[in-house]
């Protein structure tokens, strides 16, 4: 395969029937990886015993390192212990210090604990238990001649905690994690990756050192140099080519470390002590949601208006009704009048107004769904700019417009 | 293993280093069941040639239909139709009829194509080239012995496209998709998973007919009862335990149909011709995001106050100072303040304010991080309710926060 030392396991109905989103393999590759270990691939399967006892016992035929997520609950239909049991063809058999533990975590809410739950103090013989202090469900970890599995909760509040309470000081500690290999990222924001391609040109050859990932998401074009070891010959290729692609792509470039533009948007805001405000109104609050999901962001936001009806826009923007009437909701004109609106109602420093088409009705040959007006306000002067994201779809234009949002806010705040 | 006929296969270095999460997998899987087809599992692999090959040789040894998703990109890192040809031990050859859609797909945003786009018209000889309108990758699909191999790009605008368009009416032409499966999906508020199995009782035991999957997320109990087959005894076993179901859990079943409470609500707001606004401090836009995200939002949501400070709270929404003084920006006080002045401010029939304390600093041994209190006006009359979220983090608590919004003005509104 492709060199990697771990493999993740997801195991969960809902996993295969749509109700339900793994992230926790995402999640678990990107830990993995930041503590030096490459992934070389992952499974889903359904809470069905023979299946999962059969995966985990291929993954350990492949691998040194299982990481098992869910199916650890207390309902019946959760039979992830006895799959992997049945994997090392051990016993279930009930661990008194778990059940204690479990006990404990209801008795802290003042809640009374189910028989069912005493289904989670079971495990296979030899396993060491993974206590959870986030939930109910604790883990176990087995190993058996230098292969490891570690088995946690579905939940990924739990399962996040638990990896860093006790799974990372484990790997830690028995010597699995080692040094990083060299990598360098860069986000970039309104370049396709054919675009880029193209201008980044002959060095996006395959067997190049470093190699080189492009990923696109929501406008955001990712790239990331990975050097093949950390020896000096490597490290010097990475550090050349890293060097290249700021130069190449300086205009587009908004971070080396943080995906998130709303976190770059916070720290720059932060720099310059200066506050944002928006208001919204094709993105229903999305920009707003986003910005404060960013610890410490009320240094830098107060407020925010959501105006999604043209009355809304005029009572608490002071949008003049003939401009919503001669040039309609979805124009520069209203975007810009909502910007300054939107800094003189909060007294803000920068102001951010989105107001466009997401569908899936409304739309016209002049203005098509997918139309989205951004305007900015900042030192007292307006700047306004259109995007059109054809055939998106209602909830990707409105992910679309809200990164463009951020990315024009950053750049006003930066580049003047 | 689980007598599944299909399997999912995910590509991409990106998917197994934490930069991005599959969402296709659970996509595609909800897509197949709904038509009657039963994921058995899926897998993800890294962009490389030799891993692909291998999972779609394993797959297909197993199940009658693969689909395989990622990795058709322009760039040399997208490996995903070289990996498929290797599996069926064909050579890729050029398809002119895709390039010729490729360059028109360019031509149409007039937008030069770049060369790194030609590889993008690549296939294993003999494939079925699917059309893509929504993006510039076409996928394919292979048959072979009654097997067949459907690959589509990794984007999940243009993926689910191209399934709509493309690979359905195949399924269905072909006579692969056969009646779907009873089903009966439940969605409840505020109950734990083990609260679930207790008052459900000895029905939960897992042999029974009908078949129960329970997953809890964001305060949501999805539970989902499956008969084995359409046959008449099956069928009545599902129904009088769906029966069950109702009459047990009445004061927390919201849906029978959609997991999102944003689109329960909304659905309700409009079969009354009510309005709804919101007055959020900690969740900081996220309800009114949720809410926007419905179509057709716009009949029963105008506007709405994202009141981040002290002063914002005063000044959009007339919040007393001496209320925010006395009793703090978390409290019942401050919240029902809220409600009321959103609902002065902006007309609706229905409020919700939401104000608590989503981390990480900021807590004290009277109000801990997690804290939040909710006031919904409504009818001339307010009332409030707190919740605690202990241990969740800052996005958990603002997510479970939004999610306990939701509910209480549905409950509000339905329940009076």
């Amino acid at each position: 395969m492709s060199g990697g030392r771990a493999r993740i396991l997801a195991v969960g109905d809902e996993l295969l029937s749509g109700s339900q989103v793994d992230t926790n393999t995402g999640w678990l590759a990107g830990e993995l990886q930041r503590h030096g270990i490459l992934t070389a691939g992952g499974e889903v399967v359904r809470d069905d015993e023979p299946a999962i006892a059969a995966a985990v016992r291929r993954a350990l035929a492949e691998v040194e390192l299982l990481c098992v997520t869910g199916g650890l609950g207390p309902t019946l239909d959760d039979v992830t212990r006895h799959g992997v049991a049945a994997a090392f063809g051990r016993e279930l058999a009930l661990d008194e210090a778990a059940l204690t533990d479990v006990r404990a975590w209801f008795a802290r809410r003042n809640v009374t604990m189910s028989d069912t739950n005493r289904r989670q103090a079971l495990f296979p013989r030899g396993a060491i238990v993974i206590p959870n202090r986030h939930g109910t469900a604790p883990g176990f970890r087995l190993e058996l001649d230098g292969r490891a599995v570690v088995v946690l909760p579905g939940p990924p509040r739990e399962l996040q905690g638990m990896w860093a309470d006790e799974v990372l000081p484990w790997l830690v500690a028995s010597g699995r994690v080692r040094a990083p290999l060299p990598v360098r990222a860069f986000y970039l924001f309104g370049l396709s990756e054919s675009l880029f391609a193209e201008r980044a040109g002959a060095w996006m050859e395959r067997s190049a050192e470093p190699l080189i990932g492009v990923t696109a998401r929501e406008g955001v074009l990712s790239v990331t140099l990975r050097a093949s070891s950390a020896e000096p010959g490597p490290r010097a290729a990475l550090e050349a080519r890293a060097a290249e692609v700021r130069a190449r792509f300086a205009a587009e470039l908004y971070s080396e470390h943080d995906w998130e533009l709303e976190r770059v948007l916070c720290a720059a805001l932060r720099a310059r002590g200066a506050t944002l405000t928006l208001a919204e109104s094709c993105t229903g609050g999305l920009v707003q949601a986003l910005l404060t999901g960013v610890p410490g962001a009320s240094a830098v936001f107060r407020q925010g208006y959501v105006t999604y009806s043209d009355e809304a826009k005029e009572a608490s923007l002071g949008v003049p009704r003939a401009t919503l009437v001669e040039h309609g909701a979805v124009s520069r004109e209203t975007a810009e009048a909502m910007a300054r609106g939107a800094v003189r109602a909060s007294g803000a420093a920068l102001a951010v107004a989105v107001t466009g088409l997401a569908g899936p009705d409304g739309g016209t040959p002049e203005k098509p769904i997918g139309l989205v007006w951004f305007a900015t306000a900042f030192g007292g002067e307006v700047q306004s700019t259109q995007r059109l994201f054809p055939g998106f779809g209602r909830e990707a234009i409105r992910r679309w417009a809200a990164r463009t949002a951020l990315w024009l806010a950053w750049r006003r705040l930066v580049g003047g």
